[in-house]
């Protein structure tokens, strides 16, 4: 992979340029506080606001699976394949490998006249519970349908149809991964000499800044500049999110959870290690967050409260305000604290 | 609970004087950073080494459960109880609701003349896999024994058995938390008016300075200067600690696989929300580490280089070094990344 001494060399100082964007509540004192930074952009690629330092290289992760899915589309390879929203839902997600997301898979699979084995993602054990519960009293070891990026690859092997490629389609050079960092780096705006790191399922994650992942969800927002097969590709990608809010991520997943609070305005994802990204099709914005140490319960709450300030959400729903600042409770259900945006984002 | 305006209004500038400690690596970048303090104290109160602010409120969480026993130990009760090294290391535990733990902790209260229904932690589903998983086969659900806290709380209704309380020995106003909460103050040496909150276990956790923590800590390593029952009830729970590291914690939790890395030389517990305390008996020195943000990962990463900045262990050790600057693998045992020291800890 390429070396970045200077990106590596900045972030090494403990992005100094970060803002206490949360903080955990327990009794009456801060137990905890989450640094980070986050962007709004508009799909002119304008930073509309910005807390910490929007410019730092980072990785996107999972936070930008909707652009590795634009070839997927863009290529005419979802409709070879018949790929209806759900699916396509499905190769945008980070899912909890319910059955609601495996069954689908597995037949997805099996119309391309493929097998589990064919994905690169490598086994994980289901988040979602009862899935996680079922394997193992039935004594099942997980598979690789039920890795949370099983509709990724199953998207990519998809592409890999019409592409031709070999089957390790996650090589960095191999035709699927060549189409999907061209695609990213469009979107982005950014360098592509940035590099990239093994993503957790094995296939390249691509570095950008921080500003240029929320340049490319604004541009999904509105990719009317854009125009031909990649924005109509980028709207029935973000359609299918928002219509499919629990194949996205699942049942207590951030995103989705978050997606329904908003009755389908908002296209939402998570990724490791602390990001997360929104795309709000009605104001042609774009949001990416990053907590600097990873914390996926510090991304969610940072994401509400920006979407709050943009006036996309409303502190005054419960069912939002819950969100927002959500409670936490011990082991016997007493009310123990909360988490909520810090002075910056409040 | 006591509000501190002072401390929480310090606390929310968002640890404004804490250091980047570790760094989380992924390929060639640096994908997360994680500040916090931590502070280095020898018997005398002396601070020896320290990193960020040293002076800041914190809540010690479980990293002080070998303070909240030593009035069980001092008073006689645990004497009165026949209590075997072992049992007062379950006292001090952290523990993962393995067999190991919860058998010893179900005899133990019947030999009291108690059940787990006299227990007021919870119920926690176990972080032991085998444990977790044989529940879910035999479609039981967890009890109070499994929670992580249960041998605290069996040390706290033996220490009720002397002091005559009633059941609720949660309570703040509770003999037994009258008598933890003297000796946690006496230890560390801070203002008993500093403030409390409610644990994940509901019993009352008493607000400290990180100096503080690492000054009892430091006591515990070598009491002498204290004298009397509570010399002798400190040496006896940091030996038993030193014994049994598997009682402690369990496997794969962080403080046990330390202690067992350094031969039992030290004794070292973890707390919620990025807590690692460390008792060093042949040195006389107490440490005190608090992340930021809360991660375990980090704070387990941070004690051990102080501890091998302290010359108390050696990155020439293969299993140390593998505690130093653990490698991160994806779900196809492919090496992405390693946590490592930040510079400042390096």
């Amino acid at each position: 992979m390429t070396d970045l001494s200077a990106a590596a060399a900045a972030a090494s100082g403990g992005f100094a340029g970060s803002a206490p964007l949360v903080e955990v509540i327990r009794g009456a004192f801060v137990e905890c506080v989450h640094r980070g930074a986050a962007v709004v952009c508009d799909a002119s690629g304008d930073v509309v606001a910005s807390w910490g330092d929007a410019g730092r290289v980072m990785l996107p992760r999972s936070s930008c699976k909707m652009l590795q899915a634009l070839p997927l589309v863009e290529s005419g390879a979802a409709d070879d394949a018949g790929l209806c929203p759900s699916r396509l839902a499905l190769s945008c997600a980070s899912h909890r490998g319910a059955a609601i997301h495996t069954v689908p898979v597995r037949a997805w699979l099996a119309e391309l006249g493929l097998a589990e084995s064919d994905l690169r993602c490598g086994s994980q054990s289901p988040d979602d519970r009862d899935a996680r519960e079922g394997l193992i009293r039935a004594q099942e070891a997980p598979d690789q349908t039920h890795n949370n990026c099983s509709g990724k690859h199953t998207g990519f092997l998809t592409l890999n149809r019409r592409l031709g490629g070999g089957s390790e389609y996650i090589e960095p050079d191999h035709p699927v991964q060549r189409a999907a960092k061209e695609a990213f780096y469009a979107m982005t705006g950014d360098d592509e000499g940035l590099g990239h790191v093994i993503d957790g399922c094995s296939a390249p994650n691509f570095a950008c800044t921080l500003t240029g992942l929320a340049r490319a969800m604004a541009r999904m927002a509105d990719p009317s500049a854009i125009g031909g097969a990649r924005a109509a590709a980028a709207r029935r990608l973000v359609d299918a999110m928002r219509a499919n809010p629990a194949l996205v991520g699942g049942e207590r997943e951030p995103a989705t959870v978050l997606m329904r609070a908003l009755g389908g305005e908002v296209a939402l994802k998570s990724g490791a290690e602390g990001v997360f990204t929104a795309i709000i099709p009605g104001r042609g914005l774009g949001v990416a967050v990053k907590i600097d140490d990873g914390a996926g319960r510090a991304a969610a709450v940072a994401m509400a409260a920006i979407l709050a300030r943009l006036g996309v959400a409303s502190a005054a729903d419960p069912g939002f305000a819950a969100l927002l600042t959500p409670e936490q409770s011990n082991r016997r259900g007493v009310l123990t604290g909360t988490i909520r945006p810090a002075a910056a984002l409040a």
